[in-house]
Protein backbone atom coordinates (compact mmCIF):
# COMPACT_ATOMS: atom_id res chain seq x y z
CA UNK A 1 0.00 0.00 0.00
CA UNK A 2 1.70 3.30 -1.10
CA UNK A 3 1.05 6.80 1.07
CA UNK A 4 1.90 9.51 -0.79
CA UNK A 5 1.31 13.13 1.15
CA UNK A 6 1.36 16.17 -0.92
CA UNK A 7 2.50 19.02 1.49
CA UNK A 8 0.55 21.87 -0.89
CA UNK A 9 -2.12 21.79 -3.59
CA UNK A 10 0.88 22.43 -6.02
CA UNK A 11 2.60 19.45 -5.09
CA UNK A 12 -0.56 17.60 -6.12
CA UNK A 13 -0.35 16.27 -9.74
CA UNK A 14 -4.09 15.91 -10.92
CA UNK A 15 -2.90 13.02 -13.54
CA UNK A 16 -1.21 10.71 -10.83
CA UNK A 17 -4.64 10.76 -8.61
CA UNK A 18 -6.35 7.83 -11.08
CA UNK A 19 -7.07 4.81 -8.93
CA UNK A 20 -6.44 5.67 -5.38
CA UNK A 21 -8.60 7.32 -2.76
CA UNK A 22 -7.60 10.91 -2.25
CA UNK A 23 -7.50 12.90 1.43
CA UNK A 24 -7.96 16.32 0.82
CA UNK A 25 -7.06 18.66 4.15
CA UNK A 26 -7.28 22.07 4.84
CA UNK A 27 -7.70 22.57 8.12
CA UNK A 28 -7.87 26.82 8.22
CA UNK A 29 -10.11 26.71 6.88
CA UNK A 30 -12.12 24.65 4.10
CA UNK A 31 -12.79 21.41 5.12
CA UNK A 32 -13.72 22.35 8.98
CA UNK A 33 -15.87 24.39 7.51
CA UNK A 34 -17.49 21.81 4.98
CA UNK A 35 -17.80 19.28 7.72
CA UNK A 36 -19.02 21.71 9.74
CA UNK A 37 -21.77 22.49 7.62
CA UNK A 38 -22.96 19.35 6.44
CA UNK A 39 -23.06 18.17 9.85
CA UNK A 40 -25.09 21.15 10.60
CA UNK A 41 -27.77 19.57 7.74
CA UNK A 42 -26.25 21.21 4.70
CA UNK A 43 -27.26 19.33 1.88
CA UNK A 44 -24.18 19.41 -0.57
CA UNK A 45 -20.91 21.82 -1.16
CA UNK A 46 -19.60 22.29 -4.21
CA UNK A 47 -15.88 23.46 -4.13
CA UNK A 48 -15.05 26.12 -7.21
CA UNK A 49 -11.73 27.79 -7.92
CA UNK A 50 -13.09 31.15 -8.87
CA UNK A 51 -15.51 33.68 -7.60
CA UNK A 52 -17.26 33.52 -11.04
CA UNK A 53 -17.48 30.24 -11.90
CA UNK A 54 -19.47 29.84 -8.24
CA UNK A 55 -21.93 32.56 -8.87
CA UNK A 56 -22.72 31.15 -12.65
CA UNK A 57 -23.22 27.30 -10.53
CA UNK A 58 -25.39 29.21 -7.63
CA UNK A 59 -27.46 30.73 -10.78
CA UNK A 60 -27.86 27.25 -12.85
CA UNK A 61 -28.37 25.65 -9.55
CA UNK A 62 -31.43 27.68 -8.67
CA UNK A 63 -30.42 30.76 -5.90
CA UNK A 64 -33.58 30.19 -3.83
CA UNK A 65 -32.07 27.46 -2.70
CA UNK A 66 -28.01 27.97 -2.34
CA UNK A 67 -25.77 29.96 -0.69
CA UNK A 68 -23.03 31.48 -2.20
CA UNK A 69 -19.74 31.09 0.23
CA UNK A 70 -16.09 32.18 -0.16
CA UNK A 71 -13.43 34.02 1.18
CA UNK A 72 -10.85 36.23 -0.43
CA UNK A 73 -7.67 36.90 2.09
CA UNK A 74 -9.98 35.39 4.63
CA UNK A 75 -12.57 38.21 4.06
CA UNK A 76 -15.85 37.31 2.61
CA UNK A 77 -16.41 37.88 -0.66
CA UNK A 78 -18.62 41.24 -1.40
CA UNK A 79 -22.00 40.37 -2.31
CA UNK A 80 -21.70 36.47 -1.33
CA UNK A 81 -23.93 34.78 1.51
CA UNK A 82 -21.31 33.49 3.81
CA UNK A 83 -17.87 33.80 4.08
CA UNK A 84 -15.32 30.99 5.03
CA UNK A 85 -16.14 30.92 8.82
CA UNK A 86 -17.23 27.39 10.46
CA UNK A 87 -18.99 29.25 12.96
CA UNK A 88 -21.10 30.91 10.26
CA UNK A 89 -22.59 27.69 9.06
CA UNK A 90 -24.66 27.06 11.46
CA UNK A 91 -28.33 24.79 11.22
CA UNK A 92 -30.35 27.90 10.50
CA UNK A 93 -28.08 28.75 8.28
CA UNK A 94 -27.11 26.24 6.00
CA UNK A 95 -30.00 23.29 6.83
CA UNK A 96 -31.16 21.87 3.52
CA UNK A 97 -29.38 24.31 1.74
CA UNK A 98 -26.69 23.24 -0.95
CA UNK A 99 -23.80 25.48 -0.51
CA UNK A 100 -21.20 27.20 -3.53
CA UNK A 101 -18.16 27.72 -2.12
CA UNK A 102 -15.06 29.20 -3.06
CA UNK A 103 -11.13 29.52 -1.37
CA UNK A 104 -8.23 30.34 -1.61
CA UNK A 105 -6.08 27.26 -1.39
CA UNK A 106 -8.77 24.77 -0.58
CA UNK A 107 -10.72 24.26 -3.60
CA UNK A 108 -7.46 24.06 -5.68
CA UNK A 109 -6.57 20.86 -3.61
CA UNK A 110 -10.33 19.77 -4.42
CA UNK A 111 -9.40 20.69 -8.17
CA UNK A 112 -6.09 18.22 -7.56
CA UNK A 113 -7.88 15.29 -6.30
CA UNK A 114 -11.10 15.12 -8.63
CA UNK A 115 -9.30 12.23 -10.44
CA UNK A 116 -9.25 9.86 -7.61
CA UNK A 117 -11.06 6.92 -7.12
CA UNK A 118 -12.76 8.27 -4.18
CA UNK A 119 -12.33 11.67 -2.89
CA UNK A 120 -12.56 12.10 1.15
CA UNK A 121 -12.71 15.47 3.12
CA UNK A 122 -10.49 15.65 6.02
CA UNK A 123 -9.98 17.91 9.19
CA UNK A 124 -9.01 17.75 12.75
CA UNK A 125 -13.20 18.12 13.18
CA UNK A 126 -13.52 14.40 11.76
CA UNK A 127 -9.99 13.07 12.13
CA UNK A 128 -11.17 9.32 13.59
CA UNK A 129 -14.50 8.79 11.37
CA UNK A 130 -11.89 9.52 8.11
CA UNK A 131 -9.18 6.49 10.12
CA UNK A 132 -11.51 4.19 10.61
CA UNK A 133 -13.17 4.99 6.36
CA UNK A 134 -9.63 5.06 5.01
CA UNK A 135 -8.34 1.86 7.52
CA UNK A 136 -11.09 -0.59 5.99
CA UNK A 137 -10.39 0.88 2.52
CA UNK A 138 -6.41 -0.38 1.82
CA UNK A 139 -5.04 0.68 -1.80
CA UNK A 140 -2.63 3.46 -2.39
CA UNK A 141 -4.04 6.62 -0.62
CA UNK A 142 -3.18 10.09 -1.52
CA UNK A 143 -3.51 12.73 1.60
CA UNK A 144 -3.40 16.37 -0.11
CA UNK A 145 -2.57 19.41 2.13
CA UNK A 146 -4.16 22.55 0.22
CA UNK A 147 -1.14 24.41 2.31
CA UNK A 148 -0.95 28.39 1.96
CA UNK A 149 -0.13 29.68 -1.33
CA UNK A 150 1.38 26.89 -2.76
CA UNK A 151 3.29 25.95 0.57
CA UNK A 152 4.14 23.93 3.77
CA UNK A 153 1.48 24.45 6.09
CA UNK A 154 1.49 23.48 9.46
CA UNK A 155 -1.71 22.60 10.52
CA UNK A 156 -2.13 20.64 7.30
CA UNK A 157 0.57 18.91 7.81
CA UNK A 158 -0.11 17.92 11.28
CA UNK A 159 -3.46 16.44 10.30
CA UNK A 160 -2.15 14.32 8.05
CA UNK A 161 0.23 13.24 10.45
CA UNK A 162 -2.08 12.40 12.65
CA UNK A 163 -4.44 11.01 9.97
CA UNK A 164 -1.23 8.85 8.77
CA UNK A 165 -0.44 7.29 12.57
CA UNK A 166 -4.23 6.28 12.91
CA UNK A 167 -4.12 4.90 10.06
CA UNK A 168 -1.07 2.60 10.48
CA UNK A 169 -2.30 1.75 14.30
CA UNK A 170 -5.38 0.88 12.96
CA UNK A 171 -3.47 -1.32 10.07
CA UNK A 172 -0.74 -2.39 12.54
CA UNK A 173 -2.23 -6.36 11.33
CA UNK A 174 -0.53 -5.60 8.51
CA UNK A 175 -3.64 -6.60 6.66
CA UNK A 176 -3.20 -4.73 3.38
CA UNK A 177 0.83 -5.34 3.64
CA UNK A 178 3.13 -3.02 4.55
CA UNK A 179 2.75 0.65 3.74
CA UNK A 180 5.23 2.30 1.83
CA UNK A 181 5.33 6.26 2.71
CA UNK A 182 7.28 8.73 0.31
CA UNK A 183 9.04 11.53 2.05
CA UNK A 184 6.26 13.80 3.18
CA UNK A 185 4.59 10.95 4.66
CA UNK A 186 7.58 10.12 6.73
CA UNK A 187 8.21 13.88 7.39
CA UNK A 188 3.89 14.46 8.61
CA UNK A 189 4.33 11.41 10.45
CA UNK A 190 7.15 12.58 12.76
CA UNK A 191 5.42 16.03 13.04
CA UNK A 192 2.87 14.45 15.53
CA UNK A 193 6.06 13.73 18.05
CA UNK A 194 6.89 16.98 17.77
CA UNK A 195 3.42 19.21 18.10
CA UNK A 196 0.45 18.98 19.80
CA UNK A 197 -2.89 19.96 18.77
CA UNK A 198 -4.42 23.04 20.22
CA UNK A 199 -5.81 26.27 19.64
CA UNK A 200 -2.44 28.12 20.35
CA UNK A 201 -0.25 25.45 18.22
CA UNK A 202 -2.91 26.56 15.34
CA UNK A 203 -2.94 30.35 16.27
CA UNK A 204 1.00 30.44 15.73
CA UNK A 205 0.97 28.86 11.79
CA UNK A 206 0.83 31.09 9.29
CA UNK A 207 -2.77 30.29 8.53
CA UNK A 208 -3.74 31.05 12.09
CA UNK A 209 -1.75 34.06 12.27
CA UNK A 210 -3.74 35.65 9.11
CA UNK A 211 -6.81 34.59 10.32
CA UNK A 212 -5.58 36.52 14.01
CA UNK A 213 -4.94 39.37 11.69
CA UNK A 214 -8.16 39.85 9.84
CA UNK A 215 -10.21 39.75 13.49
CA UNK A 216 -11.31 35.71 12.52
CA UNK A 217 -9.26 34.04 15.39
CA UNK A 218 -12.38 32.61 17.09
CA UNK A 219 -12.67 30.53 13.97
CA UNK A 220 -9.36 28.57 15.35
CA UNK A 221 -11.72 27.35 18.70
CA UNK A 222 -13.44 25.38 16.19
CA UNK A 223 -10.52 24.32 13.91
CA UNK A 224 -8.26 22.76 17.22
CA UNK A 225 -11.47 20.41 17.64
CA UNK A 226 -10.90 17.07 17.54
CA UNK A 227 -13.71 14.29 16.14
CA UNK A 228 -16.21 16.81 16.78
CA UNK A 229 -17.77 15.13 13.84
CA UNK A 230 -18.28 11.69 13.25
CA UNK A 231 -18.57 12.11 9.40
CA UNK A 232 -16.48 11.44 6.21
CA UNK A 233 -17.82 13.61 3.01
CA UNK A 234 -17.31 12.69 -0.06
CA UNK A 235 -16.46 14.52 -3.44
CA UNK A 236 -18.06 12.86 -6.51
CA UNK A 237 -18.49 14.90 -9.63
CA UNK A 238 -17.08 17.96 -7.56
CA UNK A 239 -20.18 17.81 -5.65
CA UNK A 240 -19.47 17.20 -1.82
CA UNK A 241 -21.90 15.47 0.48
CA UNK A 242 -22.16 12.56 3.29
CA UNK A 243 -22.93 9.33 2.04
CA UNK A 244 -26.36 8.30 2.33
CA UNK A 245 -26.72 4.70 4.60
CA UNK A 246 -26.72 1.69 2.49
CA UNK A 247 -24.89 3.54 -0.83
CA UNK A 248 -20.97 2.73 0.27
CA UNK B 1 15.21 37.88 12.46
CA UNK B 2 12.64 35.74 9.93
CA UNK B 3 14.19 32.50 8.95
CA UNK B 4 11.75 31.50 5.93
CA UNK B 5 12.47 28.11 4.79
CA UNK B 6 11.14 26.82 1.08
CA UNK B 7 10.37 22.85 0.91
CA UNK B 8 11.03 22.90 -2.65
CA UNK B 9 12.13 25.58 -5.40
CA UNK B 10 8.89 25.81 -6.34
CA UNK B 11 7.88 27.22 -2.95
CA UNK B 12 10.57 29.84 -3.27
CA UNK B 13 9.79 32.89 -5.08
CA UNK B 14 12.80 34.96 -6.43
CA UNK B 15 11.03 38.41 -5.86
CA UNK B 16 11.19 37.98 -1.84
CA UNK B 17 14.42 37.08 -1.57
CA UNK B 18 15.71 40.89 -2.17
CA UNK B 19 18.53 42.23 0.94
CA UNK B 20 17.99 38.74 2.30
CA UNK B 21 20.84 35.96 2.72
CA UNK B 22 19.89 32.92 0.87
CA UNK B 23 21.23 29.39 1.34
CA UNK B 24 20.65 26.83 -1.19
CA UNK B 25 20.39 22.78 -0.05
CA UNK B 26 20.18 20.38 -2.55
CA UNK B 27 22.19 17.10 -0.52
CA UNK B 28 20.92 14.64 -3.38
CA UNK B 29 23.19 15.86 -5.25
CA UNK B 30 23.57 19.28 -6.56
CA UNK B 31 24.81 21.34 -3.43
CA UNK B 32 27.30 18.74 -2.27
CA UNK B 33 28.84 17.84 -5.70
CA UNK B 34 29.30 21.80 -5.44
CA UNK B 35 31.04 21.61 -2.04
CA UNK B 36 33.34 18.73 -3.15
CA UNK B 37 34.31 20.49 -6.66
CA UNK B 38 35.17 23.54 -5.11
CA UNK B 39 37.26 21.68 -2.40
CA UNK B 40 38.94 19.77 -5.03
CA UNK B 41 40.23 23.07 -6.93
CA UNK B 42 37.51 23.62 -9.09
CA UNK B 43 38.01 27.47 -9.47
CA UNK B 44 34.23 28.41 -10.07
CA UNK B 45 30.88 26.69 -11.16
CA UNK B 46 27.87 28.29 -13.12
CA UNK B 47 24.60 26.75 -12.63
CA UNK B 48 22.32 26.49 -15.61
CA UNK B 49 18.70 25.66 -15.78
CA UNK B 50 18.71 23.86 -19.53
CA UNK B 51 21.45 21.91 -21.26
CA UNK B 52 21.60 24.48 -24.38
CA UNK B 53 22.65 26.87 -21.80
CA UNK B 54 25.29 25.03 -20.37
CA UNK B 55 26.48 24.23 -23.97
CA UNK B 56 26.22 27.85 -25.11
CA UNK B 57 27.76 29.57 -21.71
CA UNK B 58 30.76 26.84 -21.82
CA UNK B 59 31.81 27.72 -25.26
CA UNK B 60 31.68 31.67 -24.13
CA UNK B 61 33.66 30.58 -21.67
CA UNK B 62 36.16 28.74 -23.74
CA UNK B 63 35.89 24.89 -23.53
CA UNK B 64 39.90 24.23 -23.23
CA UNK B 65 39.71 25.08 -19.51
CA UNK B 66 35.70 24.77 -18.57
CA UNK B 67 34.05 21.31 -18.15
CA UNK B 68 30.42 20.88 -19.19
CA UNK B 69 28.58 18.86 -16.12
CA UNK B 70 25.31 17.94 -14.97
CA UNK B 71 22.49 14.95 -15.58
CA UNK B 72 18.87 14.31 -16.28
CA UNK B 73 16.88 11.52 -14.56
CA UNK B 74 19.98 11.29 -12.22
CA UNK B 75 22.91 10.24 -14.97
CA UNK B 76 24.89 12.57 -17.10
CA UNK B 77 24.11 14.07 -20.28
CA UNK B 78 24.65 12.69 -23.08
CA UNK B 79 28.09 14.64 -24.49
CA UNK B 80 28.87 15.80 -21.40
CA UNK B 81 32.35 15.48 -19.46
CA UNK B 82 30.56 14.78 -16.05
CA UNK B 83 27.88 14.11 -14.71
CA UNK B 84 26.51 15.41 -10.93
CA UNK B 85 28.18 12.70 -9.09
CA UNK B 86 30.32 14.31 -6.28
CA UNK B 87 32.84 11.06 -6.88
CA UNK B 88 33.82 12.05 -10.22
CA UNK B 89 34.58 15.72 -8.82
CA UNK B 90 38.27 14.73 -7.66
CA UNK B 91 41.29 16.99 -8.05
CA UNK B 92 43.04 15.84 -10.71
CA UNK B 93 39.95 16.06 -12.93
CA UNK B 94 38.46 19.35 -11.95
CA UNK B 95 41.31 21.01 -10.27
CA UNK B 96 41.79 24.86 -11.91
CA UNK B 97 38.70 24.44 -13.87
CA UNK B 98 35.17 26.11 -14.33
CA UNK B 99 32.39 23.88 -14.51
CA UNK B 100 29.05 24.73 -16.36
CA UNK B 101 26.74 22.34 -13.92
CA UNK B 102 23.11 21.89 -15.21
CA UNK B 103 20.93 19.57 -12.88
CA UNK B 104 17.24 18.86 -12.54
CA UNK B 105 16.40 20.93 -9.30
CA UNK B 106 19.55 22.33 -7.37
CA UNK B 107 19.89 24.91 -10.30
CA UNK B 108 15.95 25.77 -10.12
CA UNK B 109 16.62 26.67 -6.65
CA UNK B 110 19.86 28.90 -7.50
CA UNK B 111 17.71 30.71 -10.01
CA UNK B 112 14.75 31.27 -7.04
CA UNK B 113 17.83 32.51 -4.96
CA UNK B 114 19.56 34.84 -7.52
CA UNK B 115 17.81 38.13 -5.87
CA UNK B 116 19.22 37.51 -2.20
CA UNK B 117 21.55 40.09 -1.25
CA UNK B 118 24.08 36.78 -0.33
CA UNK B 119 23.69 33.36 -1.47
CA UNK B 120 25.39 30.68 0.24
CA UNK B 121 26.25 26.93 -0.72
CA UNK B 122 25.25 24.54 1.67
CA UNK B 123 25.06 20.24 2.08
CA UNK B 124 25.84 17.93 5.11
CA UNK B 125 29.15 17.90 3.98
CA UNK B 126 29.59 21.56 5.37
CA UNK B 127 26.80 22.37 7.54
CA UNK B 128 28.97 23.68 10.37
CA UNK B 129 30.62 26.27 8.29
CA UNK B 130 27.22 27.26 6.92
CA UNK B 131 26.23 27.71 10.41
CA UNK B 132 29.39 29.41 11.44
CA UNK B 133 29.10 32.07 8.64
CA UNK B 134 25.55 32.32 8.91
CA UNK B 135 25.36 33.04 12.73
CA UNK B 136 27.70 36.00 12.62
CA UNK B 137 25.63 37.92 9.90
CA UNK B 138 22.24 38.36 11.24
CA UNK B 139 19.77 39.72 9.04
CA UNK B 140 16.33 37.69 7.26
CA UNK B 141 17.56 34.24 6.21
CA UNK B 142 15.69 32.47 3.54
CA UNK B 143 16.51 28.62 3.55
CA UNK B 144 15.91 27.21 -0.36
CA UNK B 145 15.57 23.29 -0.44
CA UNK B 146 15.91 22.37 -4.60
CA UNK B 147 13.69 19.26 -3.56
CA UNK B 148 12.69 16.85 -6.37
CA UNK B 149 10.68 17.87 -8.81
CA UNK B 150 8.67 20.59 -7.36
CA UNK B 151 8.43 18.89 -3.84
CA UNK B 152 8.86 17.96 -0.29
CA UNK B 153 12.69 16.13 -0.10
CA UNK B 154 13.15 14.72 3.41
CA UNK B 155 16.98 14.97 3.02
CA UNK B 156 17.07 18.51 2.01
CA UNK B 157 14.69 19.10 5.13
CA UNK B 158 16.77 17.04 7.55
CA UNK B 159 19.33 19.53 6.21
CA UNK B 160 17.15 22.64 6.52
CA UNK B 161 15.93 21.40 9.73
CA UNK B 162 20.33 20.70 11.45
CA UNK B 163 21.25 23.86 9.15
CA UNK B 164 18.09 25.32 11.74
CA UNK B 165 19.06 24.11 14.97
CA UNK B 166 22.60 24.48 14.56
CA UNK B 167 22.14 28.29 13.67
CA UNK B 168 19.68 28.66 17.32
CA UNK B 169 22.23 27.19 19.06
CA UNK B 170 25.03 29.26 18.51
CA UNK B 171 22.96 32.59 18.50
CA UNK B 172 20.94 31.92 21.56
CA UNK B 173 22.46 34.53 23.34
CA UNK B 174 19.87 36.44 21.25
CA UNK B 175 22.46 38.56 19.87
CA UNK B 176 19.85 39.11 16.72
CA UNK B 177 16.93 39.03 18.56
CA UNK B 178 14.41 36.17 18.55
CA UNK B 179 14.14 34.54 15.51
CA UNK B 180 10.16 34.27 13.93
CA UNK B 181 10.49 30.97 12.31
CA UNK B 182 7.80 30.00 9.28
CA UNK B 183 5.75 26.75 9.38
CA UNK B 184 8.32 25.00 7.54
CA UNK B 185 11.24 25.69 9.53
CA UNK B 186 9.60 24.74 12.34
CA UNK B 187 8.87 21.22 10.15
CA UNK B 188 12.18 21.31 9.39
CA UNK B 189 13.57 21.48 13.35
CA UNK B 190 11.20 19.00 14.40
CA UNK B 191 12.62 16.60 11.91
CA UNK B 192 16.07 16.65 13.30
CA UNK B 193 14.33 15.13 16.82
CA UNK B 194 13.56 12.41 14.60
CA UNK B 195 15.54 11.62 11.62
CA UNK B 196 19.41 10.66 12.23
CA UNK B 197 21.94 11.76 9.65
CA UNK B 198 23.52 8.39 7.88
CA UNK B 199 23.52 6.90 4.34
CA UNK B 200 20.75 4.43 4.97
CA UNK B 201 18.38 7.42 6.06
CA UNK B 202 19.74 9.10 2.17
CA UNK B 203 19.35 5.54 0.86
CA UNK B 204 15.04 5.85 1.70
CA UNK B 205 14.71 9.09 0.58
CA UNK B 206 12.52 9.56 -2.73
CA UNK B 207 16.15 10.92 -4.33
CA UNK B 208 18.24 8.63 -2.96
CA UNK B 209 16.42 5.80 -3.83
CA UNK B 210 16.11 6.97 -6.98
CA UNK B 211 19.70 7.19 -7.48
CA UNK B 212 20.64 3.44 -6.41
CA UNK B 213 18.41 2.51 -8.85
CA UNK B 214 20.02 4.08 -11.43
CA UNK B 215 23.34 2.77 -10.31
CA UNK B 216 24.96 5.79 -8.30
CA UNK B 217 24.00 4.81 -4.73
CA UNK B 218 27.67 4.80 -3.79
CA UNK B 219 27.37 8.91 -3.91
CA UNK B 220 25.14 8.94 -0.60
CA UNK B 221 28.78 7.67 0.91
CA UNK B 222 29.77 10.93 0.36
CA UNK B 223 26.44 13.21 0.64
CA UNK B 224 25.86 11.65 4.10
CA UNK B 225 29.15 13.00 5.67
CA UNK B 226 28.94 16.00 8.16
CA UNK B 227 31.46 18.27 8.12
CA UNK B 228 34.19 17.31 5.33
CA UNK B 229 35.17 20.34 4.81
CA UNK B 230 34.91 23.70 6.17
CA UNK B 231 34.37 26.31 2.91
CA UNK B 232 31.06 28.13 1.92
CA UNK B 233 30.41 28.66 -1.48
CA UNK B 234 29.27 31.81 -2.77
CA UNK B 235 27.38 32.74 -5.49
CA UNK B 236 27.67 36.28 -7.01
CA UNK B 237 26.31 36.88 -10.43
CA UNK B 238 25.50 33.00 -11.12
CA UNK B 239 28.80 31.94 -10.54
CA UNK B 240 29.73 29.72 -7.22
CA UNK B 241 33.04 29.72 -5.06
CA UNK B 242 34.52 30.01 -2.65
CA UNK B 243 35.11 33.86 -1.28
CA UNK B 244 39.14 34.54 -1.17
CA UNK B 245 40.58 35.41 2.22
CA UNK B 246 40.05 39.12 3.08
CA UNK B 247 37.48 39.45 0.17
CA UNK B 248 34.79 38.79 2.90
Amino acid sequence: VKVQTFFSAAEAEASEMSGRTAVVIDVIRATSTIVEALANGARAIYPTVSTEEAIRLANSLGREDTLLCGERKGLKVEGFDLGNSPLEFSGDRVGDRRLVMTTTNGTRAFAAAQNAELVLVAAFLNLGAVVGRVAVLGGDLAIICAGKEGRFSLDDALCAGLLLRGLLEATEDGRHGPAVLNDASRAALSLTASFQLDVELLRRTSAGAALVEVGLGDDLLLCAQRDRHALVPEMTDRMIQVPRPGKA
